[in-house]
């Protein structure tokens, strides 16, 4: 599906509007990426017709009610979808499988069923055993974010620029992919499009990898600042203090992200310590040459980023 | 050495100007540190009457000239330092061995010297044994830095609000200690004294580990990107784009850190790869509270570091 990469690109200036692509669209689940995408369609008007969302808690609700995110704002998920054309889960992928057998039973044929989890070999685990006949599933993962979580913290341009990856089983139904695809072409994101597995382990080295180790190096350093008189965090350096943005995430989101790729990321720790212990070892050693190869490996690396633009 | 600490504090407005500190000072190395001081002593007038600087290759000195960073610009250490009342080595920590066997014959009576460098136990080694009698061994690490080297990199405020922590030897001349202190007061600096092993230790956890790890994770995201037609570089994350701008460092100066911080940064390798085996076990056993507990810590310390204000 090269024309889907080809297409796109971030929106510059002001966004072609195209016909409205949902006539009723529900997100459950408001958080960052939630409350982004009520945000862009409210600011854009063709993304869906009439919005529903629905949240768990009543403040949630409330503060979507005084945000105005919302044409309609419902507690309950099965009612919240009802009549819907599409429904994207903006939740804690380790929520999907309780949500989803509330819900199935309530998703209209034709509709359209997406999700924006980090994990998604996890998502055609939970949601496609109780995929009703004549409702498509079109996973996404839009990646993007900030250390925020909450209704609050969203905003429409999240999005712009980024990559999005969407990860249709086999034989899903194209014209759905398309309309999943131009979803996310409006909201300004990169698409590609790669099978669960593949998109699994890249993340699990890009994203869930590099959190692992922070919030294990803010364990370590946390354990030794209460070793030490001293207190080892008032000097935090560039390269710890960088560490600890990343580790200033949503717990329940990263609880259910590290469960939900258990394989990918243990298998990325297992590659990661080998090659920290080797390079411990030239340290021990004292092979200066090893040494500088890792080092210009990550410069290297660095330099790639920015080529690409993603630095 | 309480009065040291609370005696400093970033200068606020036009800073007091004192006495100048050296009649005559010189900087061996001119990269980020040394170009900053350097910068720092022209603006300020009050840090050295005469400011020589001292570099290893014609084209440093040739740029040192042009950006008129210094009174007097000399290839030969040994000359450099001879007169001068203060010298500060201001290159990787693994080159003082050798340029302290050139300038030691050198320095005048009365001298102090100090560096910047970021590992203290080696300093004591390298340096200690070859002092003349007189010179007074006073060495700090400001610790302020960024991902760029060399002589234009520099300025004269990367240190202010930062930490500079002196680690003079037992016996020290209090008189030395004080100088090089306000040398680092009228930098803006705050000032911390501790023995070259705890500072060590320190700097192991805060600084040398998480660059260790940033250079080893881009090397094992390199790898996977060597196997996989998918490109995984492409979709950096934030998580893995922060750890690459930790290792777009100097490779000779990383080098020499590691090398010459060789035990201190082993055992935080080793308490930091034990604790990242347990995360990873608890993953792989489902362990969800152990996991939380995790992540709760990384935000604590995040929460830590913001009301320390070095976020």
């Amino acid at each position: 599906m090269a024309d889907l990469v080809e297409a796109t690109g971030p929106a510059s200036g002001a966004a072609p509007r195209g016909p409205v692509l949902f006539e009723r669209l529900c997100l459950i689940g408001v958080g960052l990426i939630g409350s982004s995408i009520a945000r862009l369609a409210r600011e854009r008007g063709d993304i869906a017709r009439t919005l529903v969302v629905s949240a768990k808690t009543e403040a949630t609700l409330a503060r979507v009610r005084e945000l105005d995110l919302a044409d309609v704002v419902e507690a309950d998920p099965a009612r919240a979808v009802q009549g819907c054309d599409g429904v994207i889960l903006c939740i804690p992928v380790g929520a999907y499988a309780g949500v989803m057998r509330e819900i199935a039973p309530h998703l209209a044929p034709g509709c359209i069923l997406s999700d924006v989890g980090s994990t998604k070999g996890s998502v055609l685990r939970d949601l496609l055993p109780l995929l009703p006949d004549g409702v498509s599933l079109v996973p996404s993962h839009p990646m993007a974010g900030t250390e925020h979580s909450g209704p609050d913290s969203g905003f429409s341009a999240l999005f712009q620029g980024r990559w999005c990856i969407l990860t249709p089983p086999p034989g899903a139904d194209p014209a759905a992919v398309d309309k999943v695809a131009e979803l996310w072409r409006r909201a300004g994101s990169l698409l590609e499009r790669m099978d669960a597995a593949t998109h699994d382990k890249v993340v699990a080295i890009v994203s869930h990898l590099p959190h692992l180790i922070a919030f294990t190096i803010c364990s370590t350093a946390d354990d030794l600042a209460q070793e030490t008189p001293e207190g080892v965090l008032r000097f935090a350096a560039s390269g710890f203090r960088d560490f600890t943005r990343i580790a200033a995430s949503d717990v329940s989101m990263w609880r259910d992200i590290f469960l939900n790729n258990r394989e990918a990321l243990l298998e990325m720790l297992a590659r990661f310590t080998e090659d920290a212990q080797a390079l411990g070892r030239a340290v021990r050693r004292g092979e200066a040459e090893f040494i500088e190869d890792r080092i210009e490996r990550g410069r290297k690396v660095r330099r790639s980023l920015i080529e690409l633009k993603q630095a």
